[in-house]
């Protein structure tokens, strides 16, 4: 099995520079490969599910800057090798004042690589 | 299947409430039913495996009131009746000014019942 932590780094930095550096009509493009049709994506607490859905949701929303501030990792499952990541950070919008985030996602292995089942995304701004 | 939502209502309200009632030693007892041997807990960056150790690390954390501003909960799996849950809130130590958290639970089913196979936490608070 993969280092997870390994795993895991690889993922967040490709999902967030391909997030950041996309203009917003490329950022679904970009971003749907990792996901398929039985994935699920909890935005702000409305929830959208498969490859459509998902990529819809993510050509809306503005140009935005992630930075990373804390990313961990465990296995998810004693059987498969599958992974769940936890990131939290802040994202700047059109360069205002960077908002608190938190974000999971829970990958799960296919071929030689991992796609995403779940992800949950919320600000973090109480 | 039970509704997940209602799953992780139930959960996350017995978690934070037998947390913030309960005297620091009591905590661990009363939380560690929660946990399994191969449950994982990665508190703040430092990864803790199995009921004695997590429940040791439960014990020494201060007297704490949380509060919860968001829960999302999703389906992990589509073969095992188990749930992804996402907290984020506020926990204010010995009456302080509140910080932003998050934390994630991986519950999976056991009997009539759930265990936390994994549990993410961390503060928000860049």
């Amino acid at each position: 099995m993969a280092d997870i932590n390994v795993v895991a780094g690889q993922f967040v930095n490709y999902y967030y520079e391909t997030f950041d550096n996309s203009q917003p009509e490329e950022r679904a493009k970009n971003l749907q490969v990792l996901y398929r049709p039985s994935s699920m994506l909890t935005f702000e607490g409305t929830q959208l599910l498969g490859v459509e859905a998902i990529g819809e949701r993510l050509a809306q929303l503005p140009k935005v800057q992630h930075k990373i501030v804390t990313l961990d990792a465990q296995p998810s499952s004693g059987a498969v090798a599958s992974v769940l990541v936890s990131v939290t950070g802040t994202l700047a919008i059109d360069g205002e004042n960077p908002m608190n985030f938190s974000q999971i996602f829970h990958l799960l292995p296919e071929a030689q690589s991992y796609y995403v089942f779940n992800d949950i995304f919320r600000l973090n701004i109480s």
